[in-house]
């Protein structure tokens, strides 16, 4: 049996996949967060280089990957995508599943195939120094590893309880040589007036973003990277999907169903979004599936209207799914799957009922991963169970019905800095949380943002 | 430029080979702790299951692997051989820099390739609980991951000042199943005593395999393993090389000095002797370098003589370079090459010159590391960063020459779990210790053991 299909570096795909070509309805634009008029491009040239900002406006359905860039990703691409045989036997289940891992990254996650890019236009456009957010460490991880093969200085505001509670995803960053900060620091305004109000303030990723922020934006040699939602990040990730459809063709095969957890959505673009195109472009009903936690379900459970991407409410207002700029998600461990929106793509896609959202309780996803673990032998991050989950969850209705459907899901990343997610599992402590309907409700009214017509 | 050399899985070798059957010299027989005389593989059967104990003795050449081994295998094998193009740029030398990486293995080091194989055959004879020891937790962790995948119950014995130190060891093989027991316990006789003596003991290597080892004595449906040192665990890691032979091969190259950290001789032996057997068969002269801390220097300064495994004196005597089994090496951070002594082929091939040792201090090991971070990408777990700083020497000489030499190193595992000892060289805290000749020497006076003529 062959258990890995593999790809050699010359198959890395020459050109990222721009979904937003191929939508029938395009995502409406950002609105400026003072005026609530459309935004243009220049409006982001202080954060971002203009080589982004064009990817970031792009219609163009395919943009070329840099060969420099391609080159880099040789690093750990192509990634392996395997059938999952074991996890198959244990479910005795006709099903087929696969699954693509992005653990193999030297960051861990699927977030080297953005930090990459970026930090290469950066460095291209002459900038010095990147500053960005991080809460669970993963972004934090890859911009660092990322930034430090350009030369270019990169500084994290590591939201300052995970600062403390994952020290060794701190380490991991010093490693690669970035500086990390715990958030809310004394080097800007914004960490200066959170500290006046709370000198023990234990931080959180909106204060984060707005010290990373303030940073990129008073300084002419310093940009900021955000590493989901935006448009260009999602474009970045389809090389995911893009190597999966290659090897799905050469496993003689092709999904019915593609799964992918779901934070921001890079993740889930990156392996879903090229699958769409063949649905857009050659008429197939691929299933593509964005698997959230229960705890934070702007997917399934939110509304579509304008809001914040930050928590303070300074960046542009963006079209999205979202329960609210100030719902405050449940301190599960799948840390970067707490985020209140959607990303404006996304939101578009599932509006029109092009994708598909599910949500999935925290036990039962550990109790996926572990099967995961104890089968295939690596251990997911807490974040990737929530796809496993969903995917054993289809593999269990082919049991019932005797179907044997394709299933692809998006392993994005190992648990090596999560361990204690697992041990807490084990041992009987994580709890499910139920939000309310009028929990949501309540987070929703207190927005005064536009809902689209 | 083609950073990677990919093998398919049809490709995973047939078989392992075996050094002995090629050596001029054989290694001396083990003897009988008590009487002194040469024992014979019955008195291992309490212990091993049959099939191990006739690879420990095995004179062939080949030994086949299991087809049920080599699709586990398939799981993470093979593994990518990498040219390091990134630190050959660094380092502004001729020469061509490769490495083998093991860390994609789910355990993240080379240690399952004879986890795999131990547990297979312990499986097929029967055996329903395998015992062990760990220190820095490599080897546990490979084993629980084995265990679980063939159905075997697995009980480690941890050194509990390790236990203590690195809890996400522990939770890792928890996620495998794996029951893991901080050593000293109340458990075993061995156990009780030391805990009689000291109710705070921090435990010790010899400790915790005295407590395996009399688990498993005392129970028919239980043996013992174990990670290094012995016959059949250097023989299961010669897929290592065997591989790297048809990697370099398919590279059009083929290495002038292949390198490998040393602790008990499983990772150098496993990249090592397969180009040993092309000096031997094809009269090629590649130069096999083993890697030991300054700290724990038995290759380079210990002595040719009989000695225990153990620091307690209950195994066989081996004929090794060893320190003395009363040495206790300082607490580097490369836990796994914390051990006084070699292992019986290793020790014969260096005293017949058909292989050499050289030894790194602990602080030029972590600046090789990091360099080989911030290049490659991949930080490199402690033991590791032994055989880069030997490789990073041996491309420096060649700058200085001008030859261009083809190095090749085993990259043994990543160093996810041992952040620590990254933010420990960072925060310049490590210390390099000399070791004195009188040490040594006051070390070897305690053995009362034969010297081999």
């Amino acid at each position: 049996m062959q258990r890995k299909i593999l790809l050699n570096e010359n198959e890395i795909p020459e050109s990222w996949y721009n979904v937003v070509a191929d939508m029938p309805n395009k995502p409406l634009p950002p609105l400026h967060p003072g005026t609530k008029e459309p935004i243009g491009p220049d409006m982001l040239a202080p954060l971002f280089p203009m080589e982004l900002i064009k990817q970031e406006v792009s219609q163009e359905k395919w943009v070329g990957i840099p060969e420099e860039v391609r080159d880099l990703y040789k690093l750990w691409r192509p990634t392996p995508l395997y059938r999952a045989y074991n996890l198959e036997k244990a479910l005795d289940t006709p099903a087929k599943i696969y699954y693509k891992y992005e653990g193999v990254s030297p960051a861990g996650s699927h977030k080297p195939n953005t930090a990459i890019p970026q930090a290469y236009y950066n460095a291209k456009e002459g900038v010095k120094r990147i500053t960005t957010e991080t809460g669970a460490g993963q972004w934090g991880t890859a911009l660092s590893f990322a930034c430090e093969l350009f030369g270019i200085d990169c500084e994290v505001f590591m939201v300052k309880v995970s600062y403390e509670q994952k020290p060794y995803r701190k380490m991991v960053m010093n490693t690669y040589g970035a500086k990390v900060h715990p958030s809310p620091t004394n080097l800007t305004n914004a960490g200066r007036s959170i500290l006046a109000q709370d000198p023990n303030s234990p931080g959180s990723l909106g204060i984060a973003i707005s010290e990373a922020v303030e940073v990129a934006a008073s300084d002419d040699n310093t940009k900021y990277a955000l590493g989901s939602v935006l448009n260009h990040v999602l474009l970045h990730q389809t090389v995911i999907g893009l190597e999966a459809i290659k090897q799905m063709e050469k496993a003689g095969d092709m999904p019915d169903i593609v799964i992918a957890p779901f934070g921001g959505g890079s993740n889930f673009a990156g392996i879903s979004f090229p699958f769409l195109r063949l649905n857009f472009d050659e008429g197939k009903k691929i299933r593509c599936i964005a698997v959230e936690p229960a705890s934070c379900p702007k997917l399934t459970r939110g509304q579509f209207r304008y809001d914040f991407g930050d928590s303070v409410g300074m960046t542009p207002l963006i079209p999205m799914y979202t329960l609210g700029h100030n719902f405050v998600p449940s301190p599960i461990h799948a840390g970067g799957l707490r985020y209140h929106g959607a990303g404006a793509i996304v939101s578009q896609l599932l509006k029109d009922g092009l994708i598909e959202a599910q949500s999935q309780q925290q036990n039962r996803c550990f109790e996926a991963g572990l099967q995961f673990a104890r089968t295939e032998g690596i251990i997911p991050a807490p974040e990737a169970t929530h796809g496993i989950a969903t995917a054993i969850d289809e593999a269990l209705k082919c049991r019932e019905s005797g179907e044997s459907k394709t299933i692809l899901f998006n392993l994005c990343g190992h648990a090596h800095f999560d361990m204690a997610a697992y041990e807490a599992y084990l041992s009987g402590k994580l709890v499910d949380q139920e939000i309310t309907s009028e929990e949501i409700a309540a987070s929703l009214a207190t927005l005064d943002t536009p809902v689209p017509a």
